[in-house]
């Protein structure tokens, strides 16, 4: 199989990476952060936005795609990138984490997991190799084994999520048929280095392209996060990519790069403009619907040179938001995904420089990472 | 009084006319099709978008803004183009339109008018003086005299309320104080040839630098409609603008141009494009749910160049539209807009080669505005 998938790791400082991923739809220079597009639209909106903001990677959902309107008619119409109408590079998740997280009744073996669709309750299976061919059926540039996820603080819970993630791992790996897509393993084992560090060198041991973390983000601490990545850092290959799924804020970003992550993707930039907030580059949020913004003539965030903070007032916004307008959350979603996209790209240039620590002081976050309760402030 | 408004009536083809209207935000050249933005956004889109479809002059809602975010904030804010950001004309309605559609318990005397808010119930008053007062705080290009809007086919009622408008409209006149907005008076009367003989007329003596036609596509025939147009498109000064208030289809574009108007406004673009419907070109509409479009790999329209058509197919569209994903209501709003801002710039070039009626053939329009019930195919 001849793979056009190549990662140059380009600079390090202290742990941090800068390096570049090259895909059939264009090289990613990582650190990057993904916008999701869940259902094949990244909520709000469109692809000729995601490119001004310097979007490069955009996810996409294998359970919803599958479920609506079908990875086959998808396949029909040219694939994901012809779909959507996204010409760069796209990574598809495999479906396994809303399997546990949205579908009722799912039903999980050795071989794979039964589950009910959270549309209109019909019954559904995945294996390691359905969620393989769903996903060359859409065919994004990589694409994710099938894992179990599970409660990040059962430890018995974990070590046979563990086992069965890495079965699946080397299923997912005999079945792929396309030379054209990118396929990751997943380190799984909740917040314990035990079970962490023996996912980590087993998944590192077999021929994936990259190396996704799973199973953060999902109600453990900041802390516990953290120790996990440090876990895993020195045992991961340095000649593959690193992702870490379903994480994104500015605080977020900053401790995963500082910790050797390339690729970070989240629902909740998209998510915070839907429901009124926006990110600031230097940490914490603000809730724009706040009768403070009612006659303030500020952009949202001082100094971001996004489409929204060129054009607007956080009074505008906070008319738009009041009288429940679309363009509130177009504008906010843009805003958020462009703070995490240019924080990225900014935190590449100086890991390049080698003064990612001194870079990282410079940006004067109001809250650190390691502290939970400061860094959910809304 | 200065005024920087100058109506040039470049040529006409039949009663088809074209012009060009300096304002203080540049010219518009007509006919011209004004996207509607009642609360200062046109729903779901942003202005660049508009500016890229080609979008010169923009409505927005004096009755609305007035109950949020209140004009005398929008006037602090630096005036409704500054607010929402559109450099180019802007025409402020009345807000006695929506008095009369949307506000509970109003009640009407010569003076003015009482209502209520449909927002919270609160009570307010609008007078001929303080439609103008609040239209200056908002400060768009155009605005209109407070009129009173009737039942189209009751005559007495039309009889009363064209007099009331008549004496409202020269307070309006007398009002007034800024020389950098144009005003414009309104004739009503109904489907009534008489009262709408008279109201043009009387409308034409006063010093208003354009005039609009009210009261219509309010629930009279598509006939009567055209009747009233042919009315008073003799009895309209030739050396004004004329504006058709609240109309807006293909067809009704091709009509009432073919029968004199200038300007066009209406929410139909957008609001059918929340509720995933397409204009065509050629007239009628196609509802994009329908299980027709799965599989269609052609664009919305054929021939179209707008944004949501250069990019996406149908089955794309379609399955936006299932997944309840905004961007259906972004691109089909696009394409509802681009289509009749489009018509309007290409009936214009066909008036000024004197080739009107020859263009709209070419056009091949399957349903005549003349036929009601096949113009309102979904």
């Amino acid at each position: 199989m001849t793979k056009p998938f190549q990662f140059q790791l380009e600079a390090k400082s202290g742990r941090a990476r800068a390096g570049s991923f090259t895909t059939p739809h264009g090289t990613l220079e990582t650190p990057v952060f993904a916008p999701v597009g869940t259902q094949a639209t990244v909520k709000a909106i469109t692809p000729a936005q995601l490119d001004e903001m310097g979007a490069t990677l955009v996810l996409s959902n294998t359970y919803h795609l599958y479920l609506r309107p079908g990875d086959e008619l998808v396949a029909e119409m040219g694939g994901l990138h012809e779909f959507m109408q996204w010409p760069k590079p796209m990574l598809t998740d495999s479906g396994g984490f809303q399997v546990f997280s949205l579908s009722d009744r799912r039903k999980i073996d050795d071989d794979g997991v039964d589950f009910r669709s959270h549309l209109d309750g019909s019954l559904h299976r995945f294996t390691p190799e359905k969620a393989i061919a769903i996903q060359e059926n859409l065919g994004a540039d990589i694409i994710m084994v099938l894992d179990e996820c599970a409660e990040p603080h059962d430890h018995a819970y974990n070590q046979q999520a563990v086992a069965r993630t890495h079965a699946w791992a080397q299923r997912c790996l005999a079945a792929r048929k396309r030379p054209d897509q990118a396929l990751f393993g997943i380190v799984q084992g909740g917040i314990f280095p035990d079970l962490r560090e023996q996912s980590a060198e087993f998944i590192s041991s077999l021929d994936f392209e990259g190396i996704a973390i799973g199973g953060l983000s999902v109600g453990e601490s900041k802390q516990d996060m953290h120790k996990v990545l440090e876990v895993v850092d020195p045992i991961l290959p340095e000649d593959k990519p690193r992702y870490l799924m379903g994480v994104g804020t500015p605080e977020d970003l900053v401790e995963g790069i500082r910790r050797g992550v390339d690729i970070f993707d989240c629902v909740l930039p998209t998510r915070l403009g839907r429901n009124n907030a926006a990110f600031l580059r230097k940490g914490g949020r603000l809730n724009l619907k706040n009768a403070e913004f009612a006659r303030d003539t500020n952009p949202i965030d001082e100094g971001c040179h996004c489409y929204a903070c060129r054009t607007y007032t956080r009074a505008y916004l906070r008319h738009l938001i009041h009288a429940k307008e679309m363009l509130a959350a177009t504008l906010l979603s843009i805003h958020n995904l462009h703070t995490l996209i240019q924080l990225a790209k900014d935190l590449r240039a100086a890991v390049i420089r080698n003064e990612f620590a001194a870079y990282v002081d410079s940006l004067g976050m109001r809250h650190t990472a390691l502290d939970e309760t400061e860094t959910r402030v809304e």
